[in-house]
């Protein structure tokens, strides 16, 4: 069985890792030579994935295609499965997910709360939509948006000219209202091809400039929100038909409403402590639904887990300094991505952390993530 | 940092699995094309390690060497050495371990329990000491055995001539007492450059044609074994200077006698049940050691695990059948090898289940293993 993977990022790498032991092929395609899931496999093929030609020879021989991100044009998805192959998630899902005015007009339908939205095709709309729903109002690119780029807080009208001028070159624009949020919280699920889900606990993510910095797991920290969570999780991979791991980006108010902000068509960093936090972890059970094997267990393997990122702090030759230090304490773990270039705010690893008790494990996690250099 | 390996069989391939989170290149050198571990790395040579030009390059480019089994001559690890490579376990520890005769001197030399044991020059020494220790007594090649595979038990003076025929064309031999014994226990002990050690619960061992068949561990089921096990591992850690996982295998008598049996100096099937059964598995914390790295818990995640090795039911192409049947219990978990022939008794995978009762983990491990068929 030869899985191939579009991408060759740090989730493709963890999803190598954790599923050699079903005995699959993997063929990577990679934008450039030795990407972090290109150096773990045998056969990679290095271009764009908007070349055709390098879709097809990435493409032959794959019993089965996944992916890592959801920037990959559903069209060119759409390619893929013209050659005859099944991709997991389909050009169908990717279509609904990646445009965010689609997503998030999609999610909507299905009655689940999402902030107030709508199209921005020029300036007017803005200040239109400022009209209706107040300010602050977040613009955002419909497509290739992460970790913050393709955001834009318009806080009044003195700002919609510049936002809409950055951002108008990335493409497509939305509106939409700024939530002031109590918490933001995650979650994965996952689905087979038969239709088989599990979900994972929802997690509190912490984030810093806009990238995930620390994610908070435990059994008990949500526990009341875990039927409703569930429920609008099901909804999603059902409406969707969903195959794969899929990260849920939510917004906590009032103590117990949950506001859907995105969906990651992917495994997802929200999702990282599941390796050895629970039984299963996302990367495998990924790997399970796109086999279309059963899921297996996501309950954790302890009370907590706490998941720090390791983000770049300066541009240069990665080299990992400080894992004595770190890997002295118990039950603590490491993760690099085997990038070899650091740049500021790149995401170089992540270090999980177990334990009983939630805060002791994030102050570990802290203390942890000071050890190490890279 | 890049991590040689000699072999390139299952336990090389977990050792990859295990620690590609720490972003170490691997370079494997195996006796032929497409070995377990070979499918898994990027840089393999295929050759014979006898051959010291191949040992050369292999060596080459290595930071550190180690190795997943014993059957390697310690003259070429020292070989390897002598090319200025540190070789985790050195030849200095294979020399005492791969002749079991020696191995034995080494134990015993330690006031730790054996079997009464003598050298076996010609069939003469076999009567000796039957008359001095009486039948039955295990004829053994000093070297090279595996799975039973080089023992003979000689259970009255009429087996002799065939014993000693059978067994002297493997080379020398010795004779030990038959120990009458109730349980085959085991345990692993991990110790770094540093000499920091960790040691895993112990676990009963059970054979099937002297092949382990199922592994049982629990924290509970040899706690009050626990003390003597763990002097036992570290008096013989140290005595060896020993740099990496250390598999000891053991005979249980009148349940609180221990008599050490044998030691393996690798990573060891008993202890394949440590990937999800502990906070750290055997894989991992002999990469950690031979990085020289702090070892980490070796701690169960859950009470009970129970391990049972996949061996091939027929001679032909490997074909992994009744995944989903296996796969849909919880906590239950599949490692395949990758090997593309399947033979009779070959070790071609193994299934680890936890659970928070042993007796009901034997029985689901039980049901999974006659699920699949390979």
């Amino acid at each position: 069985m030869k899985i191939g993977i579009l991408g060759g990022g740090q989730l493709a790498r963890m999803l190598v890792e954790s599923s050699y032991k079903y005995d699959p092929e993997f063929k990577i395609l990679a934008k450039e030579e030795n990407s972090p899931a290109g150096k773990i496999v045998r056969e990679v093929i290095t271009g764009d994935w908007n070349d055709e030609k390098c879709l097809e020879l990435f493409a032959e021989g794959c019993d089965v295609v996944t992916l890592e991100n959801e920037f990959i044009d559903y069209k060119k998805i759409e390619y893929i499965e013209k050659l005859g192959k099944k991709v997991y998630p389909s050009s169908g899902v990717i279509r609904l997910i990646q445009d965010k005015l689609v997503q998030k007009e999609t999610i909507c339908a299905l009655g689940i709360n999402v902030a107030d939205f709508s199209s921005a095709e020029n300036k007017e709309d803005i200040k239109n939509f400022a009209a209706a729903h107040g300010y602050p109002v977040v613009l955002k690119s419909r497509t290739m948006g992460y970790d913050g780029k393709g955001n834009y807080l318009v806080e009044s009208e003195a700002d919609i000219d510049e936002a809409y001028n950055s951002l108008s070159k990335r493409g497509k624009l939305m509106c939409e209202s700024f939530i002031r949020f109590e918490k933001e919280i995650a979650v994965q699920a996952v689905r087979n091809p038969q239709g088989e889900i599990k979900i994972y606990p929802v997690v509190e993510t912490i984030q810093k400039n806009h990238i995930c910095h620390l994610v908070k797991a435990s059994g008990e920290l949500f526990g009341s929100l875990k039927e409703k969570v569930e429920a609008i999780s099901v909804k999603i991979l059902e409406r969707l038909d969903y195959v794969g791991t899929l990260g849920i980006e939510m917004f906590l108010k009032d103590n117990d409403t949950i506001i859907v902000n995105e969906l990651a068509p992917r495994v997802h960093n929200s999702g990282h402590y599941t390796i050895e936090g629970c039984f299963t972890s996302q990367f495998e059970n990924h790997i399970r639904a796109v086999l279309s094997l059963p899921p297996g267990n996501t309950d954790m393997v302890i009370k907590s887990a706490v998941m720090i990122n390791i983000l770049g702090e300066r541009d240069g030759k990665a080299e990992i300094k400080g894992l004595s230090g770190l890997l002295k304490h118990d039950n603590v773990y490491l993760h690099l991505y085997g990038k070899e270039e650091t740049r500021k705010e790149r995401k170089m690893g992540h270090i999980t952390v177990l334990g009983e008790d939630l805060y002791d494990a994030v102050r570990t996690a802290e203390q942890c993530r000071e050890a190490v250099d890279i």
